[in-house]
C-alpha cells in the first residue's frame, strides 16, 4: 500500500480499498482521545492551514478541532471575502499555494470551483486536503460516513446503501466513487432535474458500482442497512426559518425520511445519515429513534479528521 | 451552593447573591495573571467554541484572551457568514449545538435572537455561554461591571446606581437582574421611546429592585456611586466617523455624562462605566479624569471571563 | 542604537540604517526555524493581536505563522465586519485600542485610513506593527523585500532598482523610504496618472534619495539589479477571472516584466520581487526563470515577521 504520508486527499477514486482500512483503523486508534477530550501532541509543531473560499461549519471546524485534539495550530481563512485571494481578487490558485505552503504544514480547501484542490496540488510542497470543490467531491466527509457505517455495523461490504438528495452534489460523487471499493448494492433516489448525469452514470458502470435509481424512498427503504439524505431543496432567502416552518411538505414525499417511514417500512437496524445542515427530509422527531446516527456522524467527522492529518503529515507510520 | 462545574451562564435571573462573590473571588485569585501578562495551564487541552451570529470585538476576544491566559485552545465562527449554521441556511439550534459540542468543550454564544443561548443550553452536553442574545441578556458583560465595582469600591450592597441608555438593551436586563440580588437602588434615565417596558418592570418589581425614573441625567447624577452609560443614538451609517462629528449634540443632553457635569454634579468618588464601543453619550475629555472606569471594565472584560471559563469547566474547585 | 523592545514598526522614516541591518540579522538568525519547520518558544505566553480593517491574506497570515513558529498564540479580527469597532460602528482608534491592548502583547494592524495604526500608537501601552495604513506605507512588506535582496545579493548598496507599479500605493512609499539608507539609484515607472506625487518628490529630494523616473521598463531594466513591481491595473470585477485572461494586453507594455523583456535586456543576475497578488503584469511563465524571487519573498515574509514580532517583544535581546 502505498504511505500516506505526504500524499493530498482529493478524491475518493483515488483509494484502493485497502486505504480505506488503513485510515479507518487509524481512527479507530486515535478515537479515544476524542471521546476522552484528551490531546496529544502527535501533531506538535504542526500547522493546519484552512483555505475556505466558501463558508462552512462542519468541515473547518472539524479538521480545527482535529489538528488542536493532535497538539497542532491553526491559521488561514474561513470565507473568501476574508483574503485577497478570493472573490475580491481572484487570485490564481497557483500564486495563492505558493504562498501558503510557508504558513503550515497541510491545507484543507473549500472551493466553489470543480478541481481547485487539484489545482493546488500540483504546486504545493505540502498535503492539500480537499474540503469540498463546487460539484466535484467532499471526499473526508463520504470518509467519515463509511467509517460511521464501519463502527456501526462493523463491516461495510455486504451492506445495502439507500441514498437520498441531489446527485450532481459532490459528497453523492464521493459517496458512489468509494462504494466502488466494496460490495455494496446502493439505491440513488433524487428529483428528475437532481438525477445522476449521464456522464456519471458511464463512469460509475466502468468501475462495476451495482447501483440502480427509483423515484420514491418507499421503494428502496425496505432493503437499505444504510440511508443515506442530503437535502433536495433549498431554503427560501425571502423568508425567516420561523415563517418557513409554515410551508408545509417543503420535501415532497419521495425524498424525506419520516419517523413513521422509519417504523413501518425500515429494517430494524438500518442506520440514518445525513451530514447535515438538514432542511425539513429528516423531520426532527426522527432525532431520538434507533435508526439516527446523524450525531454521531458529527463526533466521527472529528476523529476522521484526525485520521486523515496525522496520516498525511507522517505522524503515524 | 451549587457548583459551577458544568453550568451555563444565560442570565443573572440564574445567579444567587453568594455566586456573585464566589466569581467576583476566582476572578481576583486569576486577575494577577492577566495583570503581570502570564499564562497558565489551568485550561490546558481544554478548547472554546465561539459561535458569534453578530459581530462581536469585546464579548469574543476578552473570551479568546481569557482561553489564552488560562492555557486552552480556540475554534469557531466570528460572524453569521463564515458559517452555515448562520443567516445563509439557518440551522436549528439544536442542529448546530449537537455539532458545536464536539469541537471543544464550552461554547460563548452571540446570536441576534434572544433565547437562543438557551435553546442550545437544552442540547448541549458541554457548557453555554450567553454572549448576548437579541435584546435579551448579557450575563458576561454584567458580571465584569459588578467586579469593576466591587474591586474599586470594595463593596456593592448600599451603592446607589444611574443607569443611562437604551432600557430594552440586553446589558440593562442583565444589570437589572443583578442588582435585585444587592442592596443598590438604582435611577433610570431613558427617552421615552427606549424606556422600560410594562413586562419588565412588573418583573423587577416582582424582585423587589429597589428602582426609580427620571428623564434627565441631571436629576439623578448627585447620588450617584455608579454611573453606568449606554448609547441612546444609532451612528448614522450613511455618513463617515469624521462627517458625524460634525453633528452638535448627537445624543441630547438628557442622556450625556460629560466633563462639566461631573465636575460640577456628581459625587467626587461616583466611577463611570461604559461597555463600549460609544457614540458622543461620554465625550473624550471624560477619558482622563477621576470618574472613568471604562479602560479598566475592558481589562476586568478578560479577568471575569478567566474566571467563568475556570468556573464552568471545573478547573477550580 | 535604539531598543526595538517596546518600539512600534510604523514607517520605514523611522528607521536608521543599522537598524535595517539589526532587523536583518535576527531574521537570518531566526531563518533555520521556518526553513526546518520546527517551532520554538522564544514567544511562548505572548499573544499576536491582529487588527484587520481590510482584508488580507500574506500579511495577516505571515503575522500568523510567524507568531505560531515562535511559540506565540493569535487573537483577533481578519475583517472590519467581523468587529464592531470596524465600518459598522465606527468605534475611534483610541477606544479599539485601549482596548485590545488587554488581549495581546503586540497589535499588527491594517487599515483603510491613513495614520490609523500611528493613532493606534499614541494610545496603546503594547507594540503596534503597521500592517498597510490606506495610501500611507507598509513597512513590514518592504523589509521583506529588503531582505530578500539582501540574502539573494549579499549586499544592498550599490545595487540599482527599478520599480514598477503605482506609485501612490504604500509599499511605493515605504520602499523609497527605507532605499533612502542606502547606497541605491533607482527608477520609477509609473502610468502618469500613477507617478509620483510632487509632495513625496520634495520629501524625497530631502531624504537624497538618488530617483529618476521613466516611461517604459525598457528605458530601465538593463542596469536594474532589482526589479520590484507592483499592479498597475485593478480588476475588471464584473468579469470572472476566466473572462478577464481573454484581455490581451491588460497591463501596457510600459508596465509589464515579461520573459522576453528579461531574457534580452535584463542583467543575468539582476532579481525580480512581487509582493503578490499580481494581475498580468509578471506573467506566469516567468516564475520559473532565474529572474524570479516572488515565492522566496513569500517565504521570508514569514521570516520577517518573526524577527519584527521577536524584536518588538524584547525577546532577543
Amino acid at each position: 500500500m502505498r504511505s500516506f504520508a505526504g500524499r493530498d486527499i482529493l478524491s475518493l477514486k483515488d483509494f484502493e480499498r485497502q486505504e480505506f482500512f488503513r485510515v479507518f483503523e487509524i481512527a479507530e486508534d486515535l478515537e479515544h482521545f476524542a471521546r476522552d477530550r484528551q490531546n496529544t501532541d502527535l501533531l506538535k509543531e504542526k500547522t493546519l492551514v484552512t483555505a475556505f473560499y466558501q463558508p462552512s461549519t462542519r468541515t473547518r471546524l472539524a479538521h480545527e478541532a482535529a489538528m488542536i485534539r493532535l497538539g497542532g495550530q491553526v491559521t488561514g481563512f474561513a470565507d473568501a471575502k476574508m483574503t485577497r485571494a478570493g472573490d475580491f481578487y481572484q487570485e490564481s490558485i497557483k500564486d495563492t499555494v505558493k504562498m501558503l505552503e510557508f504558513y503550515g504544514d497541510v491545507i484543507v480547501m473549500r472551493h466553489f470551483q470543480q478541481g481547485a484542490p487539484h489545482e493546488a496540488a500540483k504546486w504545493a510542497s505540502i498535503p492539500i486536503i480537499n474540503g469540498g470543490d463546487g460539484w466535484g467531491e467532499h471526499p473526508t466527509q463520504i470518509l467519515t460516513d463509511l467509517y460511521t457505517v464501519w463502527k456501526e455495523k462493523g463491516t461495510i461490504d455486504g451492506l445495502k446503501w439507500l441514498a437520498v438528495g441531489d446527485m450532481r452534489m459532490r459528497t453523492m460523487h464521493s459517496l458512489a466513487y468509494g462504494l466502488t471499493q466494496f460490495d455494496c448494492p446502493i439505491t440513488f433516489v433524487a428529483p428528475p432535474d437532481m438525477s445522476l448525469t449521464k456522464e456519471f452514470k458511464d463512469e460509475l458502470k466502468q468501475y462495476s458500482l451495482n447501483y440502480k435509481e427509483a423515484e420514491h424512498v418507499e421503494q428502496a427503504i425496505a432493503e437499505a442497512d444504510v440511508i443515506l439524505v442530503e437535502p433536495v431543496v433549498q431554503p427560501d432567502y425571502t423568508k425567516s426559518r420561523d415563517e418557513r416552518s409554515g410551508d408545509v411538505n417543503l420535501t415532497p414525499a419521495n425524498y424525506k425520511i419520516t419517523r413513521e417511514l422509519l417504523s413501518t417500512k425500515a429494517k430494524s437496524d438500518a442506520i440514518l445519515l445525513h451530514s447535515l445542515p438538514r432542511m425539513d427530509e429528516i423531520p426532527p422527531d426522527v432525532d431520538i429513534t434507533r435508526w439516527s446516527r446523524y450525531w454521531q456522524e458529527a463526533f466521527n467527522g472529528v476523529v476522521m479528521r484526525m485520521a486523515l492529518l496525522a496520516l498525511v503529515l507522517g505522524a503515524t507510520e
